[in-house]
């Protein structure tokens, strides 16, 4: 046919289309890539070097070997996922917890394998939310599911952090204000990512975990407010106390959602992970997703199966440990040995996941774009800009002094060199500032 | 925590999990479940024993032995999908157009990797449509994209079929009355399964591709309206021409989406899809997508991208094309031989795809619960309702007295012994029914 030299008219997208904004993954990605010599703070990728190739290349030739597995592997399979897979993950769930699934109230046909944990929490989102619709998190939240949030037109209100992670008490008092207000009917969510937080590695505290589920229950008089609790870092514990999850105190299966993955603990290239949740949430979820997709990769869930059966997969926790916990204090080696002593500057020291973060004064603005940003990129060092982590306040105000750094990706030898380059754009831009 | 016998309060959903409705195909699975000596002409899976076992097997072994290909593949991918199987799958399509990418205004960067092609189908569908919206679909259409248009709240509006596929004049004149009664700017996406169509087998003519393309165009004056041209079963073809694509007669790249799947052509487990789409519409994808997941199983990706390179892809194509081109053989003779003589029975003889459309008298209703759904249930053999791949018309009526047979999971052997038994049912009924 020949070229038709019409004018082209615009798409008309939807709503929720129209609420779209860039990812602010993709800009540091780009920037990743436009100089290698960059040393990638940013990134929240694993170590390259700890992806378990060997045991993957094991595991699928015995797959592919024994005919049966071979053929429901290369299969569809089914949208909930696959029932072995689901049943090892169940006895992981206790294992994790020390307790018997009876006691939370979950079998097997609570858990839903989903395309990454994200893919659960979006399908959550979806089946929740309405615009306008209220989720509470805290302040910083892991922007890329409460961009997700955006996109579906919630209204995300946060509490702040302490060293003991998300204020519980602080979410009490919003959930009484919102009564007050006669919005409560619109909570329903809150998300609490519990162990090691992205972005700033820190824990819900044990006294915590308990109590923020008596306040669910406390305000769900009219309806259920869900906590969707993200424990995507869990099994990243470098020190401390393995503490149980918040689902661990909900006997009923009633109010939480735990959902996990295999992403950070054995290989991102799966794209797995999988929640524990509610009845009547999981056949909301699989309903979603019975449109989005109808089930993930089956392929991929009989490797995670066969990894969680044969040892594979908790050899590769064991190991990933030990490498981060040497990277993790190699960070914080080299930040106390580089950081100009500022009683402005802080950071915070986390026992397990991939993230360090980092307060600056509050005349130091980090944000894409800004001097700092840009002198950053100049010395070879990149991060996540804080303010990508803090959903704006009730006023719009988002505070601009933070900085996400990670340990996860960057080699270790590259580490105490990245905070020796961060530290001296820190040094210039601390003389800039008035006293 | 003990045990709080506190009540506990319904969960408050969105407006979108409450429009939703059971998928058809569980139960269809359910009863393929409780009795394993059904013969099922129901699922639209693919053959267990084509299924590429020894290349995949060959194939991870490969990655997971170059430590550069096993660390990629075993990481983090990016959300728009892996750079080298974009450029791969380019000239695949070019290959199966016969003509190079820039004469369709394509490139690399035009195609988005989806799992499977229904991720894509979904993300389309939550980019474009809003509540009341409006898509044009031939009847009967594929129940899972359909069903998934209800939950978005779009309204489908169907054209007739017939043995040239959709018919596009028909098209043509309905959006001529929606322009007439205003409602042509709600009118965003046109959906066509352009060859082998689930559920009828039935392909668009070669004459009626550009016509599409032409009508839509026409249409089109104040908003784009789209084409999403469905070609999973493009490559399952037994016989006849091999069509370019509608997608093939867009030379900028403006008015359709080509989507495909390795699902149908090689192997579902991988849960892959690709479509190409005008650049605006893949940023609104991938952005869609960077909330769901940011990305599909990139090991996943690493397989199919080899695949592709070391001919199993298209080995694994030939070796599905003669065997499906037996089975499709022995159902349509089977059908033949079995099924009474009756003016107002008849059925499609496809080219390719796994689908026979059946069309029974009228006064049989075949719908799921239905005297006769029961029967072929208690003779041992499952076909999917017709009713389901019936969007309901504007007074709300949907045909009840078709069928659709697949010979794709079905064994071989076990394609004549099902047609046997549905003929008994099909013999059965037709007595029952006044003359």
């Amino acid at each position: 046919m020949e070229r038709v030299h019409q004018h082209i008219p615009a798409i008309s997208w939807s709503a929720k289309a129209r609420r779209a904004v860039e990812a602010p993954i993709s800009f540091l990605v780009t920037a990743a890539i436009a100089n290698p010599d960059l040393i990638n703070l940013a990134a929240g990728l694993v170590d390259d070097t700890t992806l378990p190739a060997d045991a993957v290349d094991r595991i699928v030739h015995g797959i592919m070997a024994d005919p049966a597995r071979a053929t429901a592997a290369l299969q569809y399979g089914t949208t909930l996922g696959l029932a072995n897979l689901r049943r090892q993950l169940l006895g992981h769930i206790e294992a994790l917890e020390g307790k018997p699934a009876s006691t939370m109230g979950l079998s097997a046909d609570h858990i839903a394998v989903t395309t990454g944990s994200q893919q659960s929490l979006y399908l959550l989102g979806e089946a929740l939310l309405d615009p306008g619709d209220i989720v509470i998190a805290a302040n910083p939240s892991y922007f890329v599911f409460t961009g997700a949030l955006a996109g579906l037109g919630a209204r995300i209100l946060t509490v702040t952090m302490d060293d003991d992670g998300m204020d519980v008490e602080a979410v009490d008092r919003l959930l009484s204000r919102l009564a007050g207000t006669g919005e409560l009917a619109r909570v329903k969510l809150i998300y609490c990512t519990s162990y090691f937080q992205n972005p700033t590695g820190l824990t819900l505290s044990a006294a915590r975990r308990p109590r923020l589920l008596e306040i669910v229950r406390k305000h769900s008089a009219h309806h259920r407010i869900l906590i969707l609790e993200d424990a995507a870092y869990r099994e990243l514990r470098y020190d401390g106390p393995a503490l149980p999850s918040i689902k661990s105190f909900d006997p009923d299966n009633a109010f939480t959602l735990l959902a996990q993955t295999f992403s950070k603990p054995f290989a991102p290239g799966l794209k797995l992970g999988y929640t524990a949740a509610p009845p009547e949430v999981v056949d909301a979820i699989v309903h979603q997703k019975g449109s989005h997709d109808f089930g993930s990769a089956n392929l991929c869930q009989f490797i995670a199966l066969t990894a969680l059966q044969d040892g594979a997969y908790h050899a590769q926790v064991k190991r990933l440990q030990s490498h981060y916990r040497l990277k993790r204090d190699t960070l914080l080696g080299a930040l106390d040995k580089h950081v100009p002593t500022d009683p402005a500057i802080r950071w915070t020291h986390p026992h397990g996941g991939l993230y360090v973060w980092m307060e600056l004064p509050d005349a130091i603005d980090t944000a894409r774009g800004s001097p700092f940003f840009d002198d950053a990129i100049a010395e070879g060092v990149l991060y996540v800009p804080g303010a990508y982590c803090h959903p704006p306040d009730e006023n719009g105000h988002v505070p601009a002094s933070h900085l996400r750094l990670s340990f996860g990706q960057a080699p270790l030898a590259r580490l105490e060199p990245g905070v020796h380059r961060l530290a001296a754009v820190i040094r210039r831009h601390l003389g800039t500032i008035a006293p």
